[in-house]
């Protein structure tokens, strides 16, 4: 199933092209016109699209007190169980991300560093139907929580005058989310942006969502912030013979079933080991519920690269950048100073992806389709600014004064240069 | 020249609308068409362009070995002092940003963290002509350089055959810039972006640029990264009685002579300092070089603003979230923690903004319009991605597996909850 690739054919393959992410234009300019819209009109025009593409409008667009606590009635105490240990797990790691206020210099003369302070905003969206997942009510507001954030909101589609997943509810109030909005798609990404008579707006937008939402987060970008923006999932797998090729076609399988665009990749040290997972992948996908998108998605965009070495192997895997590395070697450890590019990396034969993706700590919203090689998954610092500071006395200013009067007059900025000479005559 | 505001005029003045910065549509497609041209066919289109904008095809586009060196004959004693005292200082600052690699949690079963590791090709963009920056060399590369990046590559337009500036290239060779391209604009862009034959491409972009520099980083952002993308510069100076007049205005000048769209804001507890600031400022400017340029930007983006007291001017500024804030109070350093939006501080009589664009240490690379809300200055932490890691025993994955097949099965990602369950059995 897995497509057989030689280390200088991997080389050469769409693996390793540097493809626009860039969605095509005839979304943008849609997107575009809902985004404007409902910029220029509030309410009136998001009320609109909203009968639009979910049918109706619900009665209420901040879900209530009410709501959030019937909600509590209709979810299962294994549930509830599962998703607090979660949340304690993604807290207990994400805690250790966050960070003082910095002093650089501080002498008689000068005090320079950094504070470090929260945004203030922060607005989450949730995708509904069947792409509802709390896992990312979870790993989306926990950060933004920790670092501080005042109010973060929640944004999630009513489709049809159906209720919200109950479970998005309670995973909404472990982790103290602020308001919910009943409200999806671009919609969404627009209230937020630029605020509406009912919605607030926020200064920075997470969460995943589909390809509308995508391009709502590319356009709105710059007027608020945004984390990032997501292309379809990915794993990487390094292994050796000592890797059990039925975990191996688990975790490629654990991928595929996201998306028939997901991308699954297994380097291995090993041809025979090639050759296991390749049943294992028919067997395993045979008993699958989501057997279509997943077999699509390996034929697809599977891939197997037989290596000659432990280090062509990952020469190849910070190439791609993968999303998730997955490591099932005999001494996974000793390979951790070989990753330069990754989202997140899941070492040895007992840490699957799903571990990670639900549940130990780290965060599961990581950069995509090779974005690892300039960007990190989402942090506590995703929702915290630095603000530089600087303090001179007379005397300090008096030193620096006729280097920086050179500088400026170099650049022609004639008034940079006066702001110094005014002071030290 | 400023515009009086008291506080409840400046709360729906236009410093605080939500105003995109978007670029136009029109721009954006001329932008776009020079971007793809490029992505197709490489230096051939890139050198047609270069011809089309720039006049003259430069017969190498990397700067030689030569021409760097001969930069240095052209360059005054003075300047290269000031530019290496300058560099001593930000590296200096930018240093103690650098981290290590973090391990949040290690016993016996459980191993996690963050991994830091440095983004591999960085371009860094340089405009040409009058806006011509040496400082923006610096400020852009020494923290790339600091992070660890293998490879710092420079591009700056070539007019009409003109030399590039020789400050420029000086500067370059100070820092450590690898590769110098003679290329600007939308091309220059495109070419770091995604590479050409002769410009290979780099994950990232950083630095000004005029209108359709940001119109092209914001084109090629997802696949690249990039550092912002910028607005007109702007200032905001709390000031009270203990303010100098004179100090005030010349800060307040320095920022508008950048540009007509420049912004300048005072804060004032003493109409009478509001007063004295307007006059110094008429006889300022009457004998600037870029008085008009100054003058416009004043009047049009000039304002005052009579508050009743200290927290009342920082909940203002606190909205504006300004690039550049100075704090000229009898306490500055009091008033550190009143600030909750701002790209950069500077505190006291004696610390005007223009010490901190060029030599004091923290960075001028700041957020503009008011995304200091939900975003920082540059700084070593743009260079560097965090990897988190992960390491389960058979023992901690058999204690968290019940809670993660429960999640995995409430997402119905049945291959997900399998990945474990394999592993458990």
């Amino acid at each position: 199933m897995l497509t057989a690739y030689n280390y200088q054919e991997f080389l050469s393959s769409s693996f390793l092209k540097k493809e626009s992410n860039k969605t095509n234009r005839d979304i943008m300019d849609s997107v575009k016109k809902i985004i404007d819209d409902i910029q220029d009109k509030g309410d009136r025009a998001l009320l609109g699209y909203i009968e639009k593409f979910d049918g109706v409008i619900p009665e209420n667009l901040l879900v209530s007190r009410e709501e959030r606590k019937a909600a509590w009635k209709l979810v299962d105490t294994k549930t509830i169980t599962a998703l607090r240990n979660a949340a304690e797990n993604i807290k207990s790691f994400h805690q250790k991300q966050l960070q003082n206020s910095r002093i650089m210099q501080q002498d008689e003369n000068i005090y320079a560093g950094q504070l470090y302070r929260p945004i203030e905003r922060v607005g989450i969206y949730v995708p509904g139907g069947t792409a509802s997942y709390p896992s990312s009510v979870l790993m989306n507001a926990i950060p933004a929580v920790l670092a501080g954030v005042e109010n973060v909101s929640m944004a999630t589609p009513v489709r049809n005058g159906q209720p919200i997943n109950p479970v998005l509810l309670v995973a909404a109030d472990i982790v103290g989310v602020h308001n919910i909005y009943k409200v999806g798609g671009v919609q969404a990404i627009a209230a937020f942006a630029y605020g509406t008579e009912t919605i607030p707006s926020v200064d920075k937008i997470v969460g995943p969502g589909n390809a509308y939402v995508a391009a709502a987060k590319a356009l709105v970008y710059g007027d608020v912030g945004i984390d990032m923006i997501a292309g379809p999932s990915e794993v990487a797998i390094v292994a050796d013979e000592s890797a059990n090729a039925s975990y191996v076609a688990a975790d490629l399988i654990a991928q595929a079933e996201h998306d028939p665009s997901a991308r699954a990749i297994l380097f291995s040290l090993s041809a025979e080991l090639i050759d296991r997972v390749n049943d294992e992948l028919k067997n395993q996908c045979s008993v699958l519920p989501r057997e279509e998108i997943a077999t699509e998605a390996l034929n697809v965009n599977g891939a197997s690269v037989l290596v000659s070495d432990i280090d062509q192997a990952f020469e190849l895997c910070n190439a791609v950048a993968p999303e998730h590395l997955e490591i099932q070697t005999e001494r996974p450890l000793e390979c951790l100073g070989k990753v330069k590019h990754a989202g997140s990396v899941f070492l040895g034969h007992y840490t699957p992806e799903a571990l990670g993706d639900y549940y130990a700590g780290p965060n599961h919203v990581l950069p995509t389709s090779g974005t690892a090689k300039f960007s990190s998954g989402l942090s506590v610092d995703d929702f915290i600014k630095k603000t530089t500071f600087l303090y001179y006395s007379e005397a300090a200013l008096k030193d620096a004064s006729e280097d920086v009067m050179q500088l400026a007059k170099q650049e022609q900025l004639e008034g940079h240069s006066r702001a110094i000479e005014k002071r030290i005559k």
